[in-house]
């Protein structure tokens, strides 16, 4: 089953769209790739990236002839894309997603999807903290996973043909339900957003002497939070309105787990502090194990050089074995 | 006011320890090195390492002769520390310290410092998840600050002294009240301790199924927390066992933080959400300019190649323009 489509529809160009045009394009999945956007500002910046070959801000227009369309716009203007789009949608074509929740896709643009397409919404598990255009890159998704959620009734070879299309472009491919995804979801990702995003808020709350030391003193571990709450805000806000119920679930637990720890602190219980301290080690042992985080300290950060040492100043004393 | 000195003794040779061991004999700084810890393997670790001119199981035949004295074990035996090398410590020697809290440091150990010495508690704010006498490096002070809280009475020249001793090695030093140490650090570092601590342990408790998909999918923001939670349990006791008021005080902002995020995330309030993940932006662009964080994606990670792509297979139909 081959992977390659004859032409490709991106709708919406940020981080995930444009490393999936600059994949597809260097791994010779596709012969055409037509964008659109809803911002004329970001077309004109995707066409100066040179990411793709029909740029417009018709979505209709983009699908028309397409094989496969990838949803790549923000989960909350999924709706209206799928409504838009469908009569334009080519029998036999894949119509795919890459948005970070799969329960509320499928309800949303399901409903608008022709009889004869093939709907297999789907997650890359890969980003960083920059967005837009600019910020893509064609090893993205080598050595990541990508979920695809296949809808009922979809044939098998249409999916066999998703699969290799993300295969060839690096990733490793599960297919499974989509509320399981959105529950595993929620514990891997959505609730480190929102417990991250939580910390950095407190902290701009803060006056502002303090909060210019925090700034100062923050790589003794708060600057590794303002990473992931860096992220784009508006996919994030769609993240938490449409997987309310898995995130508030998994927020119970870890709010449980905080104020079991929140009394180990006040009643000074060492022993309880040390056994979960320790036992932590073992996933991140496991997630370096599983290939998917560097065993490099500090994430292998840059470190700079200190000083050159000046000239060893004359002495007078009488000096150790090292002088 | 000279940095360099004839004799530094190390009371404990983990990630701190042994990176200013490094760094201080690669700037010329110190004519011998002699290292105390209570383990004989870390003292043997610490020989094959090189690190070192004199090595001891004795705390107090450590800091004979010593001008300057660095604590670098965890903070939970200071007290006794202090207590066995006081009678050993030389008239006008420096102690100091790396421990992540002050108030307590100055509280256990102060008591016991001999008229005629200078106490100075440190804190550089450098470190890795990695611990023990190999993970040391001598870059790690580079471009990092280090806070040092000099005690009532202790001449301006010895605080002068300590201050370019740490600024050889790279470090940006500030000095202040202990007090306030700790309200800064328990913002900045020892509550994303915690949370990161937490978090994981909330997944540790998973089922084994749901556990081993959380690792899998690690890559969508929860492994930047394993990183954090991967620091030396002991010393993270410690810190939790020291600095109680300060953590308590900052955990209570933290979760009326979350009450009303958990709120907005309940009542689905768009705006709110988009509000908050806007604003959080801003402070990591402020550490970036900072200098104290890197501004390539993904903290530098290294990422994958994707695999080369095979040869174009032929195609039977027209193709578009980059066919």
């Amino acid at each position: 089953m081959s992977a390659h489509f004859k032409k490709l529809a991106l709708i919406g160009i940020g981080l995930i769209g444009s490393s999936i045009a600059l994949a597809a394009r260097r791994q010779g999945l596709v012969e055409v790739i037509s964008i659109a956007t809803r911002r004329q500002e970001t077309l004109d910046e995707a066409r100066e990236l040179n990411l793709g070959d029909i740029y417009t801000l018709d979505a209709a227009e983009a699908v028309r002839g397409a094989d496969l369309v990838i949803l790549c716009a923000p989960v909350g203007a999924y709706a209206a894309l799928a409504e838009a789009i469908a009569p334009a949608l080519e029998p036999g074509a894949i119509v795919s997603d890459v948005g970070s929740v799969k329960e509320h896709v499928v309800k949303v643009v399901g409903p608008h999807v022709p009889a004869g397409v093939h709907f297999i919404p789907g997650h890359p598990i890969a980003g960083t903290e920059h967005s837009g255009p600019s910020a893509g890159f064609a090893e993205l998704f080598a050595g990541r996973w990508c979920v695809l959620t296949p809808t009922a009734g979809v044939p098998q070879a249409a999916t066999d043909r998703l699969v290799g299309f993300w295969q060839a472009m690096g990733s490793m491919v599960e297919c499974m339900d989509a509320a399981h995804h959105d529950m595993v979801l929620a514990i891997t990702s959505h609730i480190p957003h929102l417990i991250a995003y939580n910390i950095v808020g407190t902290v701009a709350d803060l006056e502002a002497d303090t909060k210019s030391e925090v700034i100062k003193f923050s790589a003794s571990g708060f600057r590794d939070f303002t990473r992931i709450a860096a992220s784009d805000p508006v996919m994030w806000r769609d993240v938490f309105l449409t997987n309310r119920d898995a995130v508030l679930e998994m927020l119970g637990r870890f709010n449980e787990d905080l104020s079991r720890l929140q009394r180990a602190v006040r009643t000074g219980d060492g022993p309880a502090l040390e056994a979960l301290f320790t036992r932590t080690r073992a996933i991140r042992r496991s997630i370096i194990n599983a290939g998917q985080e560097t065993a490099a300290a500090d994430f292998g950060r840059p470190h700079e050089q200190p000083p050159t040492p000046e000239p060893t100043p004359v002495r007078d004393h009488g000096g150790g074995d090292d002088a």
